[in-house]
């Protein structure tokens, strides 16, 4: 049913919700269309990990979750508890927040201390781990010392936003964190992601995943002149 | 140094900094104010408990932390070592949000066992439950309902509002949570207390805690006319 570049887009796509007011009718449904679309997860709080796994039984969609989220500011031993039981609930992608305070305050060994407890937590069995460094609440030099951080802890993806502060992701930060961040670490971007122009523009700057609850619109906007509309931002960004 | 009403007042108030970008030099700051206005306590993050309860040391003022803080949607597990390893590292007061999704989709044993389970983690050793129903997100339907579990969980304080959502505190949400609690709960308002007069109409209305980052404003308001500008409003509501 799907174009080739509508699987690429989905492919890339954490299908999203993270409104605290969700019930579970909304995550069965979330779950429904990330079956459909066969994006790449869907990214749901930790108590809604066992409805999802179970929905997505026999799928490829993988279940995400957020650890520490969205302030980040838990003991290290909470992030690395909470990850862990996520991933033995069936998550197979933690997106954890780092402590922010710590990270402005310059103790770069908490802060890399922290990620790496939850990186090795979910690698042994098995899942991999964005890191989310709320950039809106960063300075362009904060910015790229977390990269560095993210990096040396050995982490899978660095992620923009968590969605709940004052912006989300920005072409800017996804090119800084690009020109920042090691060889092996892949970017999501997040955060007010609402239109096709816009997601692709991330992707070209270099952001492989992105966290959007609107990616049903996104992936269909493809077939209904989305691709036009975007002009020269679409070209071979995917 | 303080009037009588000045030390009533403080003996209320949570002096709370829970911006996830708070940094340890900010954390001290809040701890010397709430050592000089003997605060009830200051409330602040996870990360930060160890800091506060050494600044703290001999003093009167407690240390509240917050747990599955802010949207709720945590594992009860989580919940439970959160709140464990807090009260662990000095925390006395722990304000737990509740899992939101749950009690709007009527699985109210769920929201009742997951606040029994902390509110048990807590009194283990000691310490205080304040249960935060974030008021902004429910309807009075759900209010009242949450009211009954708050009291069935055996919790000391049901708690407006997190500051992090669409709105905070209101005298309405306090008198229907007065009329709806059992006599053993006490109610914290929370979330956009920044004046004197606002603080005492919640404190009319039933208010025994308020959790604010303005607490030094409010108690000098007192001596600096404050009481004056409120009117009846402050006429014997503490």
């Amino acid at each position: 049913m799907m174009t080739a570049e509508q699987q690429l887009l989905a492919a890339m796509i954490d299908h999203t919700l993270l409104k605290p007011e969700a019930v579970p009718a909304q995550i069965a449904t979330l779950c429904d269309e990330a079956r459909e679309y066969t994006f790449a997860s869907v990214c749901v709080h930790p108590c809604n990990i066992y409805a999802a796994a179970d929905r997505l039984r026999g799928s490829r969609v993988n279940v995400c979750t957020v650890i520490g989220f969205p302030l980040g500011a838990n003991a290290t031993e909470t992030k690395v508890f909470e990850a862990e039981l996520a991933v033995k609930q069936g998550a197979m992608e933690v997106d954890m927040v780092i402590n922010i305070g710590a990270l402005k305050a310059g103790d770069h060994l908490i802060v890399e201390r922290d990620i790496a407890a939850v990186v090795n937590a979910a690698i042994k069995r098995g899942a991999i781990t964005k890191v989310i460094i709320e950039t809106a609440l960063l300075t362009d030099d904060e910015k790229i010392a977390i990269c560095k951080l993210v990096t040396k802890a050995g982490a899978e993806f660095i992620k923009t936003s968590t969605g709940f502060s004052t912006s989300g992701a920005t072409v800017a930060d996804v090119q800084l964190m690009k020109a920042n961040i090691g060889k092996g670490v892949k970017i999501k971007a997040s955060g007010g992601i609402r239109d096709l122009a816009f997601a692709q523009e991330l992707i070209a700057a270099g952001a492989e995943r992105l966290g959007t609850s609107s990616g049903v619109a996104l992936v269909q906007a493809i077939v209904t002149g989305g691709m036009q509309a975007t002009g020269q931002a679409a070209g071979g960004s995917y």
